[in-house]
């Protein structure tokens, strides 16, 4: 009846569809949680853009509101939200008005609780369809609802309120979609069991917003440009970031669980990164080929560790939860409200650029925006003083996709008028000019081809448009959502623990959440400010380095990262003076976790290391082939060697597989080996000999009480270590003794045992195979860390 | 007589050395060439200021003039010089006219032509000295003449002119120094015949400038500061620059020998590059630390090609050297007036940063400068404009050392504000404050920490200085100039008919001399503007490689350079095309010579090859140990493996030496490189065989007749070669056409007769192995360079 008369009023109006276009069908909205915070700021809205966009286009419309609130006073509110309606700009206000006055008559309010009240929408909008005569063409149904109420509402829908064969359906779901990987594993397998992949639309506003949705044409639309450039190569860095000026006040009971990490990293800055770094596919419109390449692009990211992370918390936070929460007085809160993250992928095209996401409230302003910087390879021989103005190509390259707010206050797309003039869709974006006084990424507008959209578009009405069109490419799917989850949970896991920096807010912030990459992590900028500090804590850099002695041998000790510094140090010394003396330096190295950080540090930090002239031998191996990530040599390959140049004829892996098999005594690898170590190294004499100690005492892999390697002539042998893979391969106690130089490495707490009892006892190496460790003629040096050393 | 009557008079004024310090010893100065228009314009300077300087030190001196001209115009000539000496700002105008007039009294004029006139100068002196009662320490020649006379003065002075046991000889020298390495070579044989290494002082006057000759105290007394970031890890680009103004006018007949990189790049720039890329010594004064250092940082420069320099001249210069040095009209010079040149350093310390080297004339001002640029690793937070003044992490890090002119006008030191405040030697350097409004590398002045000299002393005043002091390390030894000669040689050779780029001169130039690094050349960033272009001349480029068919297969043709430069290009396109695929590619290389330049040009050029992905095999090995230096796995790691980043265990020699002996059939070498092709190489496939051809038609190590490889079932084999060492392993023919694809490279005139036989020949690889080189489903190419395909 009421469908009837709008759609009379419509075909009186001429403007409007004639029948034979309504014949596209019919769709049926429905929006559930019509009268919450976001359907009246913007799915109503949003919805009511989509009406006057597609009035024309062959299908109809009806528009159901729904909530848990009664009938009347639901009604009533969802009415209030419906008079407010806006006009756009762009729209003749006539039109507008008359449309206005036809969407609120298409729209009604139900009451939806019960399993009945989902079957009374259902016989409705049958009851209304078959009366007006129409095709049905499908029905949105939109969750803007809590997500613990997700399961039931899917559950009713799958059983109730189903299209006909022939009309699709449509399931628009808002985040959150779990709070980590088995959260969100947990909600996906749920509403898999009621809509099939297809039939939903996980939204990501951020995809909505037009300066991201256009970063894929853009890419594509520009190949001819970009596909030189757009790699590591020419890349210097990209920055994804989202600052806010507002903070969580009034919304803790959310933010709380949540931070900015799952709130804006994890989804909406995640999402700009993939358009940003997954490789193009041929048809970029095509859901499925940039799903595909998102997920590769994914699968290239490098894993995040705690360190790749600064975190911080403005000040006013904790009183806020306290508040809201009634939590107790003196209460903090681990929850992060700025974070700084650098993100590696390892794909060929990416490998080294670094991709900075920041996001924070309480910030300075409010902007987003995805900037990509070029690394600047000219040299420009005239002194740009008495250059005439011109775009030269010293001066900085970039390309932003600037989401809005800011300097410039509208979405848009800049790229520098040295790299290339864009091709920019003619009817939807268009070149701004003027502005000539802004400065935006430290240059003048003018030194920017500056283009934004010719009709701005809230997010929203973009997404649901897209819903209309079906574009599931501007959608999360359950495998993209994963992938990310996937991605970012260890990084949640592994910072549950690390401390925030508290910052006052705004413009106060000054540098203190600038921050830095520092070989492959980030740091802030500015030490922690003295009056944050816990007085408490003791800065490392009081403690020097301890010398004294362990087990009558000199006691080199300091907290860890001291002491690994001190202890590289010392073995460039030894192969400085080794090389000069006899042209060599033969380094033994043993596996395990401790000397990983050695590794990393003489990879990092020792330039003058005489890599040329070093052999690296193994004190021990376990019995996996030399590519398995167990294997020793592997670990010293990742962490050392892929660094340094070390000819290939220095390396000397010990031979644990041979003959296609692992450690067999009859393939004579540790005869091989002893040969290997006669034949080069002057009367096996190491010159230096990496070891640790185990907390059972075992050193090299010595195990206590082994049958071989503490005694006898043997001097590389095969053993059992009482933990997987058993069986080993390791220098003998007697030729670790012939060594020169031994230095043990023992860090962490879970050594504090052991090294105790170490101090105590004497040389009993069956028992505790280190104690066992007595140069003849060399010297042996202990490095303990405080935590070892002192509990 | 002068000489007591000038002692007296000294000893008079109390201010100056009382008898005992004059017992330190007698110095004789004498400048050979003393009416030369650089003895006119600083060595007399200089030699005055040492005598202002030191005339209090305990030494006596007396000062020599010497020249060709006769003793009466000579004299004249050069008391000319003498009247005009100008007494620095710093000297008190009394005191300066005192020791002015003494200076003049001291010195004396000499011709000095022939033996006689030697051996007369030596009796002079030795005359004067024991009249006096003076013990002498030693004498000083200074070399102020055309390098074709420096041997028979060097032979006049060693053999009349040598100062008793117990004083030493210091000879100076002035550049040229040779044009070329072989010339070089023949003028220090010769002066080593009549001087010690330690007796002689060759000038770099660049040695002598305070910011150059700063660069090592500095990085000495800033340890602390730079040992972290004067690395590839922190460092973005290196710039060393001297620009002029001036042309060449008048100088044309010394310039059209030289061109810029010898009159400016081989020596002074280089030098200031060596200060900054050689390590540390312990001591940075001793020269003899410094000397080795310096050698070493020589040794790890990346040999220069013609793609490593950008050349122009000014448009005026080819019709200067047509008027001064009277050639026909329409002459056209080759000489370089500008090089803007790339080096890189393969040291760990410097490998990947490039350091830029620029030099020309009429350019659009005289500056001169070395300057640091750090990468920025920083992410601000607070946008820029909401920050109060300070020295944010994100603006530009730079250390410069100014050498002069320019904007600043004063040689000076410059380090940003937010890198450190660099320790400067409080005596001789102050801090420089105000210039605020000056703008320099980008920055306001205020943005760094800007010192200059206490006293700023012309380069020749700090060079006697040091001449008088004897250290070394401000001059250039025999091993430093033949090392930059052995550098700069290559490219000097290269570039003989590299067109030059001309160019209108001063500020007119505009963009025309700028360049841009890209994958380790360099090209000029704006192309050849059409009006200058010679139509004459034909450009390298003008050469396009032939395509056609040889033995009905695809054949790349050219000039050898081009013809490798394109193998290297489609070897890096097959490996990125199988990575993409199947994220690997296996590549069998072949022994023997022609592939070593290929080898070193994907060492060199190939930034973006999938290394990491690449699996290297070899065709074919010697029996001889991998170490060996005719082992092919040794050529290709020295070429090129040792330069790239190819994972330890993707590198597979073939294993020609087990158990202490060569290529032993029981000890089952080859079935063990068959297993491991099996192994990783899908279907025994490889992605793409790179072979060459003997003279005889031969191809991997199968020989014409070989019992083994040319067919059946084995994959490797063992043969004999007809020449040492006879015994080889090799692929076999049958696993060669398994491949996708199959290179062959042919090089050189003695591959011609093969070639054109194999032209003619079919299949029999009985007689010609190369012959059966015939992939079952992959792809052959021939490329055959124009000598071997044409004679």
């Amino acid at each position: 009846k009421m469908l009837s008369r709008v759609l009379c009023t419509v075909l009186f109006m001429g403007a409007l569809p004639s029948l034979a276009e309504v014949s596209q069908g019919h769709i049926s909205v429905v929006l559930l949680g019509a009268t919450g915070d976001l359907a009246k700021k913007y799915l109503w809205q949003g919805l009511f853009q989509l009406y006057m966009d597609k009035v024309s286009s062959g299908h109809s419309f009806t528009f159901h509101g729904a909530a848990l609130t009664a009938q009347e006073p639901g009604q009533r509110l969802m009415f209030d939200v419906l008079k407010k309606l806006a006009c756009p700009p762009d729209e003749s206000p006539n039109r507008c008005a008359v449309l206005k006055d036809q969407f609120v008559k298409l729209s009604r309010y139900h009451q939806l609780k019960t399993a009945e009240n989902y079957t009374m929408l259902n016989r409705e909008i049958e009851t209304l369809l078959h009366q007006e005569g129409l095709k049905e063409a499908g029905r949105i149904f939109y969750f803007s609802v809590p997500p613990f109420a997700y399961t039931e509402i899917a559950s009713h829908i799958n059983s109730s309120c189903r299209a006909p064969p022939g009309a699709w359906l449509r399931v628009v779901l808002e985040k959150p979609f779990g709070h980590d990987l088995k959260s969100a594993q947990q909600l996906a397998a749920e509403l898999t069991s009621f809509f099939r992949e297809e039939e939903m639309f996980r939204v990501d506003h951020y995809l909505g917003k037009q300066a991201v949705a256009h970063i894929l044409p853009f890419r594509d639309q520009n190949r001819q440009f970009l596909d030189p450039i757009w790699n590591r190569h020419h890349v210097e860095r990209v920055e994804i970031v989202l600052k806010e000026t507002v903070d969580a006040k009034g919304r803790t009971s959310f933010y709380e669980q949540y931070g900015v990490i799952r709130d804006v990293l994890q989804n909406h800055l995640t999402e700009a990164l993939m358009f940003l770094t997954m490789e193009l596919p041929a048809n970029v419109s095509r859901a499925e080929e940039v799903l595909q390449c998102k997920l590769q692009a994914f699968q290239s990211l490098r894993r995040l560790e705690k360190s790749s992370a600064v975190l911080g918390q403005y000040q006013s936070y904790a009183r806020q939860v306290q508040e809201e929460l009634q939590k107790a007085p003196g209460y903090t809160s681990t929850t992060p409200t700025f974070a700084g993250v650098l993100i590696h992928s390892d794909s060929l095209r990416w490998e080294g650029v670094p991709f900075l996401l920041t996001s924070g409230k309480a910030l300075d302003e409010r902007v987003g925006y995805v900037r990509v910087l070029f690394k600047n390879r000219a040299y420009c021989t005239q002194s740009q003083a008495l250059r005439a103005a011109g775009h030269s190509q010293c001066k900085a390259k970039q390309i932003i996709f600037y989401i809005g707010h800011g300097e410039l206050n509208t979405p848009a797309v800049l790229v520098s008028r040295n790299l290339f003039k864009p091709v920019m869709p003619k009817g939807s974006w268009s070149e701004l000019v003027g502005h000539s006084d802004l400065h935006v990424f430290g240059q003048p507008l003018s030194d920017y081809y500056v283009y934004s959209p010719v009709k701005e578009r809230d997010a929203y009405s973009v997404l649901i448009s897209n819903i209309y069109h079906g574009r599931k490419d501007f959608f999360i799917t359950t495998e993209n959502l994963l992938a990310s989850w996937r991605f970012w949970t260890p990084l949640l896991e592994s910072i549950t623990h690390q401390p925030l920096r508290l910052y006052p807010g705004g413009v106060e912030n000054q540098h203190l959440l600038d921050f830095e990459m520092v070989s492959g992590e980030v740091a802030f900028t500015v030490a922690e400010p003295v009056q944050l500090l816990n007085p408490h804590r003791q800065m490392p850099s009081d403690y020097k380095t301890i010398q004294s002695k362990f087990r009558q041998s000199p006691l080199v000790s300091a907290w860890s990262e001291d002491l690994i510094s001190q202890l590289a140090s010392d073995i460039e010394k030894a192969a400085s003076r080794s090389v000069a003396h006899s042209g060599q330096f033969h380094l033994a190295l043993s596996g395990g976790s401790s000397p990983v950080v050695l590794f990393q540090r003489l990879a990092r930090h020792h330039y003058a290391f005489p890599w040329k002239h070093t052999h690296i031998w193994l004190v021990d191996e376990r019995c996996v082939p030399l590519t398995n990530s167990e294997s020793n040599f592997f670990s010293l390959h990742s962490h050392l060697l892929q660094s340094v140049r070390v000819p290939y004829f220095n390396l000397h892996p010990m031979p644990v597989h041979l003959n296609q098999r692992l450690c067999v005594e009859e393939d004579g690898g540790t005869e091989m080996y002893a040969k290997e170590i006669v034949a080069l190294v002057a009367n096996a004499s190491f010159d230096l000999v990496l070891l640790g100690v185990g907390t059972d005492g075992h050193t090299a892999s010595l195990f206590p009480h082994s049958e071989t390697g503490l005694e006898g002539a043997q001097t590389v042998v095969l053993t059992e270590s009482p933990v997987k893979p058993h069986q080993r391969m390791s220098l003998s106690l007697p030729l670790i003794n012939r060594a020169r130089q031994v230095f043990v490495l023992v860090l962490g707490k879970g050594k504090h045992d052991i090294t105790t009892l170490l101090s105590r006892v004497g040389h009993q190496p069956r028992k505790w195979p280190i104690s066992g460790v007595s140069p003849s003629s060399g010297q042996l040096v202990w490095y303990v860390d405080y935590e070892a050393l002192l509990g």
